[in-house]
């Protein structure tokens, strides 16, 4: 890298996963370089980003040297300690989202004080320190009774659905600070990705339905089907309202509850998230474009639906790691599917890429996505 | 890059420029894992490849050691010796387009004397030596004659509209071998791009329009306004039967003439071309992924548009090199369009990028991509 000069500007990203790795489409369109911090040169973004720098997030002197000449900071996951982010704050880097908003989908607990505060709809919730806790939560709530790790869970990890105060003694044994929410009978889940930029402008993508399975998503439609437009338009609303009342920059990533009772956020992110995969080609402007642009505090791009219907579906690693041998069947029963791999060693249930498929019929179009997902990880032909 | 292993299938581009950089976004999706050949480590593609190999691909030890290790080797630009493909076709590699097939694009005589034989309708054309030649060549086909450099000319350069006999003297004197063609009155340009795979499947995209100024191709509709739905079949059928008869494995673009008596062929390529940039958004394929899709011989992908009418404008370097403190206006006026810059040192004239615009009506479309190209070229408020 040494006698390289960039030509536009630098945007490091801390982490290399796969949302860092398909950040690059949209820098590479707009000329804005990329630098990523990994923890080894194989990951899944150091593979395709040139300026990989190789270090431990949780090490403030490391991400002070990352930091030197990048125009922004941002982020590929949200476990960078709050303090490193403040400190590189105070130091003068431009960090997006900021360590005050940031902290938001970091805590948990924090996040269902402040969303409380401002009226946004969420479950019962209690800080809890003991098992005696919860159980008084639960006389209040009733059983069961969902507990949280307050910090680092993702993907169903961190989140223990208990039945009774046996189950509440297991879930404590982990020794990691717990939150406790009342279980919320929800008819679906729900996603809203809204974006915010420095100077405040706000961009909503329409309100999408996700599918999970054993606490993963498995599948996202798009719009959610049959979903009421007001209320399509409340979980706008909502997405809008949080990303403004919490300074956040960048996307904001809100899932919520579907429930006989209206709508109940569940869980915020704040950069690109799986809920909105489908906007790469689902959208005029994709979810990875949006955050490079506010970060940058570039002007927001349209966040126009291309086709009436768009499905993704997720691709979980199964027991053959040779996933590209079963692109050809794939690709030839379906001119018009998209295939998204993450440049990861496959390994069972971990997520290793995705497929899109637009059309305008959503029966139609969720199966095809469905067929594309199912042989690329079984090699089963349906 | 030494303890790196890559998981998906290697394709090495021979060339750095803006259309090996443009393959990547789509090899990233799929998971193909990209090597450029570049001159330097700070060309358009170099800068977002990370298994960049610097080197001359005129010189044979140097695409040895390069092709080591890949599974296809492509190209960027159609300057490669013929002789150094065949040598490493002959030693095992898998070269695609051949250089049986990609002769065709670097001689324009081998070009036109293949062309004439399958029928495809082509200037009258002649093999010249002299200034004898030429005017010999004249006295049959009328002035002016249009002189072409037989290898090596692109956007202009290499094509001289003598209309008289000094004007020849003037062209000759260059010293590169030259060949004579009838001067085509045509009413437009028009352009095709097909794909062909390796197993003979092959693709076209619609029939576009490319407008020209001074020999560079400035704007580009898709599909070509206003013409024949026969016309159309026939250029694609045109397209489709040169990569057929000629063997072409990955792209294929054609330039066309359109005359009152019909199509004429004008050029060949064999790699992604400035004619099909617009189906980055545009179709549901990119002409990149097709390309990288076709050489790696897996099944080709939907061609279809994404929306009615697509504008593509070319972005020439003009006086001023900060390009990105003009993004600002051209975002905030138009929240649909897409810039695309190359990573190249702005230089006047140079292709630094390209703007594409998609909608349904061509009047408004076109005037989107020109205001953002206007502004992003020269600052003007239009």
């Amino acid at each position: 890298m040494s006698d390289y000069r960039p030509i536009g500007p630098v945007v490091g990203i801390v982490g290399a996963g796969q949302l860092a790795r398909m950040s690059q489409p949209p820098a590479i369109a707009l000329g804005v370089e990329l630098r990523v911090l990994a923890n080894a040169p194989d990951e899944s973004a150091a593979r395709v980003i040139v300026d990989t720098r190789i270090g431990d997030y949780r090490d403030l002197d490391v991400l002070r040297e990352f930091a030197q000449g990048c125009d922004v900071i941002t982020f590929d996951h949200e476990h960078v300690p709050t303090e490193h982010i403040e400190a590189l704050i105070a130091e003068g880097h431009a960090v997006h989202p900021g360590a005050a908003a940031l902290v938001h989908a970091q805590d948990k607990a924090v996040m269902r004080e402040r969303l409380s505060a401002i009226g946004v709809p969420c479950p019962a919730w209690a800080r809890v320190s003991s098992a005696a806790d919860v159980t008084a939560f639960a006389e209040q709530n009733g059983w069961p009774v969902v507990l949280k790790a307050v910090r680092g869970g993702y993907d169903g990890r961190g989140v223990w659905v208990c039945r009774d105060a046996a189950e509440v003694e297991e879930a404590m044994a982990t020794g990691v600070p717990l939150m406790a929410e009342a279980f919320v009978p929800f008819e679906r889940e729900l996603a809203v990705v809204v974006a915010r930029s420095p100077h405040g402008q706000g961009v909503s993508y329409p309100v999408v339905e996700t599918v999970q399975q054993d606490g993963i998503c498995v599948e996202v439609l798009a719009p959610a089907p049959g979903l009421d437009p007001e209320q399509a338009a409340q979980a706008q609303r909502i997405g809008l309202t949080i990303a403004h009342e919490l300074g956040v920059t960048g996307l904001l990533a809100v899932e919520l509850f579907q429930t006989s009772s209206g709508l109940v956020v569940n869980e915020l992110a704040m950069r690109p998230h799986n809920s909105g995969h489908w906007t790469i080609e689902g959208a005029r402007t994709s979810q990875f474009e949006q955050h490079l642009r506010a970060v940058l505090d570039l002007p927001l791009g349209s966040p126009t639906m291309t086709s009436q219907v768009v499905v993704m579906a997720n691709l979980l690693g199964g027991d053959d790691p040779d996933l590209f041998k079963r692109y050809e069947h794939v690709l030839a029963h379906d001119p018009g599917i998209k295939l998204h791999f993450y440049g990861k060693e496959v390994r069972p249930g971990r997520k290793i890429g995705h497929v899109t498929a637009v059309g305008s019929n959503l029966d139609e179009v969720r199966a095809r996505a469905r067929h594309a997902a199912v042989h690329l990880m079984t090699g089963e032909y349906t």
